[in-house]
C-alpha cells in the first residue's frame, strides 16, 4: 500500500515526532492513533522468538511464550549453508507473524575477536565474509515472511566486559576489512529493516552517536534504507544520536530522550528536517510491517522442530574421529556419561534465551537409535552445579564406561560459564568434567566426547579420546541431531567457523583483551582468527574451516578462467569434487586468496568464497566461484577505497584453512594508479624503481657521486662497494644529496629536481 | 681548567657560532683558531676504534688505523658484567688518547625489537635495564680516560630498513618503559659527553628535530649536560633540529646547514640565545676534551688483546651441553670443521668495522690447547662465499668427523648476512652450513657447534648435536677464547641478553616488521623479547638469561627485607648462591618482578636487577639487591610519571627468565592517589568499589531498583538474579539510572549525584 509519508509527517506535532523516536516500553514502539500509525512490537532474538509474557518487568528478563529454539549462531554458521540458514530465517519469520511481532532483534554479525567474549555463541564467525553471508541469508529468510530484522551490534562490539562504556580503538583498515565488512555484506545483500547500534564507543565516540558509522558508511555508502535502533539502553546523548543517524531509542527513557529532542529543535540546535528524515524512515519500517502483516498466521511446531533437528545436524562439527570410531554400529553396549546427556545445554544465556516448544533429551534419542539389541546405560558423572569432582558420581561413570564397548561422554560449558553480560576469563571446561573424561578414557579405549558449548574450549584430554563431536548450542532438537550423527543416520558436514586455539594465550588479542579501564586496543589489527594463526604459524587445536565426514572427498581440476585480469574484471574459478567414500555426504568447498607479494601487510590467506555441496557415493560435481575486485583488494586508507595492488594472487581451494588441496594463481592488474609524490625525504631507491622518475634522477646522481669522490657507479656495482653501501644508497633521502655531495649538489638543484620529478608521472 | 665560555661566545661572530654547529669534514668538528677553540676528532665505534687513515672518501668506509677489536655489544652484554664492560671502556679510552680521538661514537643502546635488525650485533639487549646498565658501564669506562662517548641512536631506531625515512609509531608508555628506558639509565648514571640522535622519525617527527625527545626528556628530565650530535646525515631541517636541541650536525653539509642557521637568526626565526646555548654546550665538550687530553699517550696492544680474550670468554654463551660433552679432555682425536675455524667472523659490518691489531685463528688456538697427544685435523666443510653445498668439501668434513672422537663444527652468519644498512629477512644460516651440521651429526655422535653470528638464528639441527657454544662476534681474540672454553681453561659464564626464538614468526614484532612504506607500528607495545614469550607462553629455543656452566649453582635463602613498603621506600632482597660443582665458575643471578594483580596490562615478569658473582667450588655468597619505586612502577600516561599500583609484587630469582628458582612477595603501597572523576558514563561497579562513593550512591540505587520493579537488592543477591544481571549492574553507566528507572530517577537527580560524588574523595 502506498502512503504519503511526508504528508503524514507534516500533520504530526513536534511532540509526536520526537515521541516516535523512542520506545513506548521495553518491547513496543509508540503509535499515533489519530494518524493511524500503529504501535509495533519487536522481540529478541536471532535463533528463536523471545516474546515476553505479560509486563512483569522492565529489563525483559522474565518468562516468554514458547517458540522454536534453533541452534545459536555459532552453530548455524558451522553449517556454511546459505540456503539452510535462509530456511531457519523463514521459520523464525513465520513464528513472528504468528505472535504479531514486527521485528526480530537479530542476527548478530560481530566478529569473534577473542574466544572469551561471553556473547560469541550469538555470533557467526571470526571471518567477515562467512559472517556476512550467514547474516544475509538469515535476514533474507526472516524478511521474506514480512517481518523485519535487526542486524546487530553495529559496530566493533566484541566483548561484554564494560560493554556500555568501553572504547574500541581500531585502525581504519581493520575496521573496514574485518569489523565493518561483516555488516557490509549483509546490509548490501539483504537490507535489514533495522540495524542495531552497539553499546560501546568506537575510536572515541559511542557507536550510537557515531555519524561516521551510522550515516556516512551505513546509510550513504552502503545504502541502508531502514532505521538504526539503539541497543537497549545504549543511548548516551539522545540528540547527538539522532543527529548521527540513530532514529530509534530503545527502550523508552521515561520521556527524557523525547524532551531533549524537542528542546533541541526548539532551540535550533537540531534542524527539524533531521527529525523529519528520522520519522520518515521510522514510518517506512512501521508501515512495511503493517502492509506485510499476515492476519491469523500460525506455524507448525512439529515441522519447525524437524527443521531445528536438521539444522542442528548440519551445524555440528566432527572434530576428531580416530580409527572411524564413529558412526556407532547398531546393537552395541554403550555407556552414556555426563549430566548434559539428560540436561542438555542447547542455548546461551541473556537476551537470546528462549522458552522452547519442546526439548529433545540426548540420552533418550540415543536409546531410540542405538538398535534393538543395544544395551545403553546412563551415568551422571559430574554435577553441572559445581566444578569439583563428586567421587561417587565419577566412579560410577568410570565403572559403566569400563563395562561398555564404547563410552559417550557429554561435556561442555554450564550456563554460568558463558552468557551475555560478561566474558570468560579462561578456556577450560569445569575441572570435574575434564577429570571425568580422563578417568573414562583410562577405563575405556573407545571414547566419544560430545561437546555442548558456545565457543572454543581447551582440550587437554584430546590425545586420550577417539572422537570429538562439537555440538555447540544446538537448539531444542540438538539431542536428536546428536543421535543422528552418532549412529550415522546423518553424516557430519559442519566446518568450524572459528579457530579452536591450543591454548588461550595463542589468541591474537590475548595481550590486550579486554583492555585497560574503558579502552581496548585492537592491536592485532587485521590478524583476527585464522588470519593470525596462519600468518604467525601458530598451530591451533583445530583450524578454521575444519570438520570431518563419514565419507571422503577428492578435489581435482582447478580451472582459473584467466591468467590475467584487470581489477574491474571478474574471473571464474572452478574445481571438481568427488565423493570417493561409501556414504552420501556434504562438503564445504572453501576458496582462499593470497596476495603473493604486497607492499602492505596482508594475511597469508583470506576466505573469499565457499560452497556447500551434497554428493552421493561416487558422484562428482564442479563447483564454480566468481571472484571480483573485492576478492583481491585491501582497504587503502589513503584512497579511502578498496584497492588491488597489481601482481600475482594465489587461489587456494581447501578442506579447511590449513588443508589446502588445490592451488593456482593469476595476475591482477590495478586500474587505479596511486601517484608517487616526490619530496625531500623521498628515497633514492623508490624513485629508481619508477622508470619515468629514474631517468630524471640519473644526471643529479652522477654529480652526487662525483662530489662524494665515488668513481664507480655504486648502484650498479653493489658487490664491489659492499652490500651496505648499496643499501645506504637505496634508502637515501633526496635531501642527503646536498649534504653528502660536499657542495656538488645545491639546495636549489634539489628543489628543481623535485619539481621536475613531480611533473613526471 | 676553568674558562669563561660565555665571554668566548660573545666574541664569536654569528658565522663562527653557526659553523661550530656542524662538522668540518666527516670526522672533525670545526675550531676557531683566533679564539683558541681547537678542532677535535670523533670516530666510530663502540667495540674498537675506527679512525680513518688519510682522507680517502667522504663516507668513511675505507681503511683505518689498527685498534683492538673487542667483542661487539651483543656479546659483551652476554657477560652481564658491569665491571668488565667498564674495563673494556677504559681500554677503548686509552686507545682514543693514543690516537688523539676526542669522542668515541658509541655505545649503542637501542632495543632489539626484532632479531632481523641488521645492526643488532651492535646493541646490547632486548631488556632496557640490562642494556642501560651495560651502556652506563661502557661510557663510564671510556670517559674515565678523558675521552667522550656518544650514546646512540636516540631513539627508537630498531631497524635498518628505510632507516633514514621510517616513522616509528610507538605508544607513550612503551616509549618510556622500553625504548627510552635503555637510554635513561645510561644518561643518568654515566653522563655521556654526547648523545647521537637517530635517522628515523618517532611518532611523526624526525628524532634529530624532536624537541620532546632531545630537550624535554633528555636535557630537562634526565639532566643531560653534553651535546646531541646527529647520526651522520640525519639532519632534515637544520634550524628545526637546532631549535629542538640538536647542537651538532655531522658531517658538514657543505655549509648548507650553517647558512640556514645564519639566515634564521638574521630573520628572527631562531633566537640567537638558542644558538648561544648550543655553542656553550659544544664548547664545554670541546674543552672537556682539551683539558683531559693526555699528551703522547700510548697503550699496550698485547695487554688489550689479553683483555679482549677474557671479555670474549665471558661473553660467550654455552647454550646446550648434553652429557657434559664439553669441556673436551686433553689428548682427543678432534675434527675441526667449517671455514669459520680459519676465517673467524669476529665483528659486524658497517660503521663499527675496524682493523684489528692482531687476530686469533680458532683452529690454531685449538691446536695449542688440545694437548700433546691430541690429533686435530681441519676440514673447510663449506665455502663462506656461497650458500650451496660443495659436495667435495662436505664429504671430506664428514669423513674427518666420522674418524675423530669429537667434531667441532664452526658455523654462523657470513658478513653478507648481517650488517649495518639492511635487515635480515629470515633467521636461517646458509643452507650449506645447516646441511653440513646435519651430515656431520650423522657421522659423529659427539658434535659441538660453535656459532659466530651477531644475532639469533634458527637451529633446525639442535636435536642432533650435543653442545652449542654461542660465540657471537667475539672480537680479535675470539679464537683464543673459544679454545679456552672448549678445553675448560675457562668456564662459560655468559647468559643470553636476548631471546633465541624457535622460529622467526614467534617474534612479537613479526606481523608488523619492518612496516609499510615509511611507517612502522610497534603494535606489540611493551611486549618486547622475553616480556612477550613469557606472557604469551611461546616457548623459545633458548630463553633470555639462559647460559650453562661447567659447574653447578644452588640457590637458597631468599630474604625480602620487608613484607610491606611504601613506594617511596626501598627494600633489600638477598639470596644465597653456592657453587656445588667441581670447578670455579661465575653465575649471573637475575632478579625479576611481577605485579600480581594489576589494572593495567603488564608483562608476567621484568628484569629489575642482576649480579655476576665468582665462586670457587663449594663456596657460597649472599647477593644483595636494593629495589626502589622504579622496580615496581609502570609509566602512567595520565600522570606522566612512574606509578606503582598498590598491591602484591612477586620477587623472582632466576637462572634465566624461564628458570625461576626462588620466589617471594611483598606488598607495595602507593603514596600517589589517582582521583576517580565521576561522570555520566562512570560505571556503577567502579563507584561501588570506592568505599566513599559507594555510600553516596546507595540512596539513588534504591530509587532506581524500585523504578525498575526489581524488589530484591540485585547487587547483593547476584546468584538469585543470575550472573548476567549482576554483570549488567556492575557495568551500568550512571546515565542509565535515568533511562531504565522509568522516571523514578531524573536527569536532575543524576546531575546532583555526580556533583556530590565528585566532592567525595
Amino acid at each position: 500500500m502506498s502512503r504519503d509519508l511526508k504528508a503524514m509527517i507534516s500533520q504530526m506535532t513536534l511532540e509526536e515526532k520526537a515521541g516516535l523516536c523512542s520506545g513506548l516500553d521495553f518491547w513496543r514502539l509508540k503509535g499515533v492513533e489519530r494518524l493511524g500509525i500503529p504501535s509495533i512490537m519487536v522481540t529478541d532474538g536471532p535463533h528463536g522468538l523471545r516474546k515476553q509474557q505479560g509486563d512483569t518487568d522492565h529489563l525483559g528478563m522474565f518468562a516468554s511464550v514458547p517458540a522454536t529454539c534453533f541452534p545459536s549462531a555459532a552453530g548455524m554458521a558451522s553449517s556454511w549453508d546459505r540456503e539452510l540458514i535462509n530456511r531457519v530465517g523463514e521459520a523464525l519469520g513465520e513464528e513472528c507473524q504468528a505472535e504479531d511481532v514486527a521485528v526480530l532483534l537479530g542476527p548478530g554479525a560481530n566478529m569473534k575477536r577473542s574466544p572469551l567474549c561471553g556473547r560469541n555463541f550469538e555470533y557467526f564467525s571470526e571471518d567477515p565474509y562467512l559472517s556476512s553471508e550467514m547474516a544475509a541469508s538469515h535476514i533474507n529468510g526472516v524478511q521474506s515472511q514480512g517481518v523485519g530484522t535487526s542486524l546487530k551490534h553495529f559496530a566493533v562490539n566484541n566483548q561484554e566486559h564494560r560493554r556500555m562504556s568501553v572504547d574500541a580503538i581500531v585502525d581504519e583498515r581493520t575496521l573496514r576489512e574485518i569489523y565493518l565488512a561483516s555488516f557490509e555484506g549483509a546490509v548490501k545483500k539483504a537490507q535489514p529493516w533495522t540495524v542495531m547500534s552497539s553499546y560501546n564507543k568506537v575510536n572515541g565516540e559511542f557507536a550510537s552517536e557515531n555519524e561516521y558509522l551510522l550515516t556516512r558508511i551505513l546509510k550513504e555508502e552502503w545504502g541502508h534504507e531502514g532505521i538504526v535502533v539503539t541497543d537497549w539502553g545504549a543511548t548516551n546523548e539522545r540528540v547527538a544520536g539522532l543527529a548521527a543517524g540513530n532514529e530509534l531509542e530503545m527502550p523508552g527513557s521515561g520521556g527524557s530522550g523525547d524532551r531533549k529532542i524537542i528542546e533541541a529543535v526548539r532551540s535550533g540546535r537540531l534542524a527539524e528536517e533531521a527529525l523529519d528524515r528520522a520519522v520518515e524512515r521510522l514510518l517506512r519500517v512501521i508501515f512495511m510491517s503493517v502492509d506485510r502483516k499476515k492476519p491469523n498466521a500460525s506455524y507448525d511446531q512439529e515441522e519447525h522442530h524437524r527443521l531445528a533437528r536438521q539444522v542442528a545436524g548440519e551445524s555440528m562439527v566432527l572434530l576428531k574421529n580416530q580409527e572411524a570410531l564413529l558412526p556407532i554400529a547398531k546393537g552395541k553396549r554403550i555407556a552414556v556419561v555426563g549430566e548434559f546427556a539428560k540436561k542438555p545445554r542447547y542455548q546461551g544465556g541473556g537476551s537470546s534465551h528462549i522458552r522452547p516448544t519442546k526439548l529433545d533429551e540426548p540420552f533418550e534419542e540415543i536409546l531410540k537409535l542405538a538398535g534393538e539389541s543395544a544395551s545403553v546405560v546412563y551415568e551422571q558423572g559430574y554435577s553441572l552445579d559445581q566444578d569439583e569432582t563428586d567421587d561417587a558420581l565419577s566412579a560410577a561413570a568410570v565403572k559403566a564406561a569400563g563395562e561398555a564397548e564404547i563410552a559417550i561422554v557429554f561435556a561442555g560449558l554450564p550456563d554460568r560459564y558463558e552468557s551475555e553480560g560478561y566474558d570468560r576469563t579462561h578456556l577450560r571446561m569445569p575441572a570435574n568434567q575434564e577429570k571425568l573424561i580422563e578417568a573414562v578414557a583410562n577405563a575405556q579405549r573407545n571414547v566419544v566426547v560430545v561437546l555442548m558449548n558456545g565457543s572454543p574450549i581447551e582440550m587437554p584430554w584430546i590425545g586420550q579420546v577417539g572422537s570429538v563431536l562439537e555440538a555447540y548450542l544446538g537448539g531444542q532438537a540438538a539431542g536428536g541431531a546428536i543421535a543422528d550423527l552418532l549412529f550415522g543416520e546423518a553424516n557430519p558436514s559442519g566446518k568450524l567457523a572459528e579457530t579452536f586455539p591450543a591454548k588461550l594465550s595463542d589468541n591474537p588479542s590475548y595481550l590486550f583483551f579486554p583492555g585497560e579501564g574503558d579502552r581496548v586496543e585492537y592491536r592485532e589489527g587485521i590478524f583476527i582468527g585464522y588470519r593470525y594463526y596462519d600468518t604467525k604459524q601458530v598451530k591451533p587445536l583445530f583450524p578454521f574451516g575444519h570438520g570431518l565426514s563419514y565419507t571422503t572427498f577428492e578435489y581435482s581440476d582447478l580451472v582459473i578462467g584467466h591468467n590475467r585480469i584487470r581489477d574491474t574484471d571478474t574471473v571464474e574459478v572452478k574445481a571438481t569434487v568427488r565423493n570417493t567414500g561409501p556414504r552420501a555426504g556434504k562438503e564445504v568447498v572453501q576458496l582462499y586468496v593470497r596476495d603473493v607479494d604486497s607492499t602492505v601487510i596482508r594475511p597469508s590467506k583470506e576466505l573469499k568464497h565457499f560452497a556447500k555441496i551434497d554428493l552421493q557415493p561416487g558422484e562428482a560435481t564442479t563447483v564454480s566461484f566468481v571472484l571480483d575486485k573485492r576478492s583481491f583488494a585491501y582497504y587503502n586508507v589513503t584512497l579511502k577505497d578498496w584497492y588491488v595492488e597489481s601482481g600475482e594472487f594465489e587461489i587456494m581451494i581447501g578442506r579447511s584453512s590449513e588443508e589446502i588441496v588445490l592451488i593456482g594463481s593469476l595476475h591482477v592488474e590495478s586500474t587505479v594508479r596511486i601517484p608517487l609524490t616526490v619530496h625531500r625525504n623521498s628515497l633514492l631507491g623508490d624513485l629508481l624503481n619508477d622508470p619515468g622518475k629514474a631517468a630524471v634522477i640519473q644526471g643529479l646522481l652522477q654529480k652526487f657521486q662525483e662530489g662524494m669522490g665515488v668513481t664507480t657507479n655504486a648502484l650498479e656495482d653493489a658487490e664491489g662497494m659492499g652490500d651496505m653501501f648499496a643499501a645506504l644508497m637505496k634508502f637515501l633521502p633526496l635531501r642527503n644529496l646536498v649534504g653528502f655531495s660536499q657542495g656538488a649538489v645545491t639546495e636549489e638543484m634539489l628543489d628543481e629536481l623535485i619539481e621536475q620529478l613531480n611533473r613526471t608521472n
